[in-house]
């Protein structure tokens, strides 16, 4: 096992209306007025702002608000929220939505003590200090509720940088998992895949004999491969929303990758196919995961068979190691097929033409290749997007 | 799932070596003078004291100490330190040891800063404020390092009380599993009995469709069953020592029990064992767990049938589920027999004689049953007491 940190120090506040505490979680944790953001429409259509303005109002607590964040969070709206803040001497930013809303609230959050620009923090520059950042949470995806990291897409030139920073962890997340059974099957699908490529990007690694962190991967996706389908049958299954709500939250917290090498290709590789054809992050992966992991799996036979046998319930070939690892990849492809996510370049929107541009793209080292359990070069990386081209279940 | 809150803020320092990163990690929580805790000569003839006072000197913090922590911290103890630490105006208490001294510190910790009497806390009073808490853990058992409990004993009359609260979660804890190597395999095992029992306290609720948090238990259990064989066998396998040290904490920091109800009957049965004969909590525990299983098992087979298929490696019996719930247990008996555990009272150095006085000494509610998974009578608590006198593997 590798020498590791771990530092989770969320307030995590899960359940059935827990955002009508949001008030009290406020005031615990700053004393000055609150920046309610959100995105567009549909937490106003719920009425989940007005019961969220209705808390803070009960405690107290002074607000103003910024909506219209969009998905794949810009960086003009970043800069508003920081001039928003200062002028209204804001002391907490309360993000009401998804990864995209919270990824905004985390630069503004971070923007605000900043003399510079904020975007330096998004060109390598470390957070040392930020506004305190509340959450309440409308879809399990993302994981930045729990996680210290954002992404921003600056405007000009469509340019998608992150920054991770303890910083920018929120001092409380409220998951109540209701909130999430009015997202159509499509968005649900997609976040329950993004859940699971936290864990796989983690799961994949060079370093040996980290059982713990193994098997508590394992549990996140086991639960996923259980709940995902009951979810996407049964829209209103309360207990099926939440372990997946909660799932979501312990896949990308850190606790699933500590003490060991991780991955992380398949979210470089998709990022090029959502960049160049706005496709949903989540059915980019279903359809580039499997591709890659079809290319690499002969690096580590038995840890492919180990991913087929404990998550996909495969029975070991004892004979034909490779043909367990192959069957492992067909049933993830085919489990995504059936929760209604694509497997192709034609089901995603994407085209084949493309690969030589996005292949350019994607970011290499100074000796030409990614980073990860295989690095991939530029060639590597064309095999794996062709493969997805022809994919089948 | 029910409803529930998770908090766990501590930072985790985890690898070889990191125990001379202390002085860092002091001065990031604290600016003021720290109080050095721990319990006998072994921290001392280690080098272990030597190499935390260095890495304090090299930070230029300054520091006192205060040794001679027992097992089963007296309160005796508490009331010195609290004294020293207002004398010599402590900013932060820096645990080096195992359970007994972080609860010890934990507890320091909460009397400093308050006017009364510390035990007031271990009599029902919540601790709202307390200085902060740092941690090098020595051996990988009662999970204090990542928990908000703490539990004392009172000198007078050998009353054991705990208390819980976030305000005594470290602030940091470093647990570096080379320090563990030299621990002799007797307590070796007794750690890794307690942090099974940890999570089994856990793992049999009567909440259903907890998926995650049930995968979670079972990612522990499994990790334990693996690594504990292999560290009895090989005590300087540092690999395994690592996972067993992170399980630990993963055990019993609150992750693998929210959002459903607990039991916690065999830590309140054993506690009566270790009060009267002064033996190691873990033993104890490996004598009453898998007799209190015996007894419970028939209220939810399916459940044991899960414990016994997927953390015990049995074939499921579909034609007479309850002999594999049996074979679950017995074969958790069988394994903490081959660990060194004792598994009946024989072993233990218990008496029969003594069970009326162990029965007659166990709270129980105002209907006089115990509270958990199963609610249990006088009667009941005497009939596992007397399966644990005859058990044999």
């Amino acid at each position: 096992m590798d020498n590791f940190n771990f530092y989770s120090p969320t307030e995590f506040v899960f359940g059935r209306g827990r955002e009508n505490e949001c008030g009290e979680y406020v005031k615990k944790y700053s004393s000055g007025k609150v920046l309610i953001h959100y995105g567009g429409g549909s937490v106003v259509r719920s009425g989940l702002l007005d019961r969220v303005k209705k808390s803070l109002q009960g405690s107290g607590v002074e607000f103003t608000e910024l909506g219209g964040v969009q998905p794949n969070p810009r960086d003009t709206l970043v800069y508003k929220g920081i001039e928003l803040c200062r002028k209204e001497n804001v002391g907490l930013i309360l993000a009401v939505g998804g990864g995209s809303v919270i990824d905004s609230a985390k630069a503004i959050a971070a923007g605000v003590p900043y003399d510079g620009d904020f975007w330096d923090f998004y060109s390598g520059k470390k957070v040392e200090k930020a506004l305190p950042v509340g959450v309440i949470l409308t879809i399990a995806a993302a994981g930045s509720e729990g996680s210290g990291d954002s992404v921003i897409t600056k405007e000009e030139g469509l340019l998608k940088r992150g920054t991770g920073s303890d910083a920018l962890r929120a001092k409380f997340s409220i998951l109540d998992p209701e909130l999430t059974q009015t997202l159509p099957a499509y968005q649900t699908a997609c976040g329950a895949t993004d859940i699971m490529a936290h864990v796989f990007e983690r799961y994949f690694t060079n370093t040996k004999e980290v059982e713990i962190t193994d098997r508590l991967c394992e549990a996140v996706l086991i639960t996923m491969v259980k709940e995902t389908p009951r979810v996407i049958a049964d829209p209103d299954n309360y207990e099926a929303r939440a372990n997946i709500m909660w799932a979501g939250m312990v896949a990308h917290n850190g606790l699933v990758g500590v003490g060991r090498s991780q991955d992380w290709n398949s979210h470089g590789i998709e990022h090029e196919l959502s960049a160049l054809y706005d496709c949903a992050h989540g059915a980019g992966l279903a359809v580039i995961m499997p591709a890659w992991m079809e290319f690499v799996y002969k690096h580590d036979v038995m840890r492919f068979c180990q991913m087929a046998t404990r998550v996909f319930g495969c029975e070991m070939n004892f004979e034909d190691p490779e043909a367990t690892a192959l069957e492992g990849i067909r049933r993830f492809r085919s489990f995504l097929h059936s929760i209604g996510m694509p497997v192709n370049f034609e089901e995603l929107g994407a085209k084949e033409e493309d690969i030589p541009v996005m292949v350019k793209k994607l970011r290499y080292g100074e000796d030409g290749k990614t980073w990860g359990f295989v690095r991939l070069s530029p060639e590597d990386v064309t095999e794996i997007y062709k493969t997805a081209v022809r994919a089948q279940v």
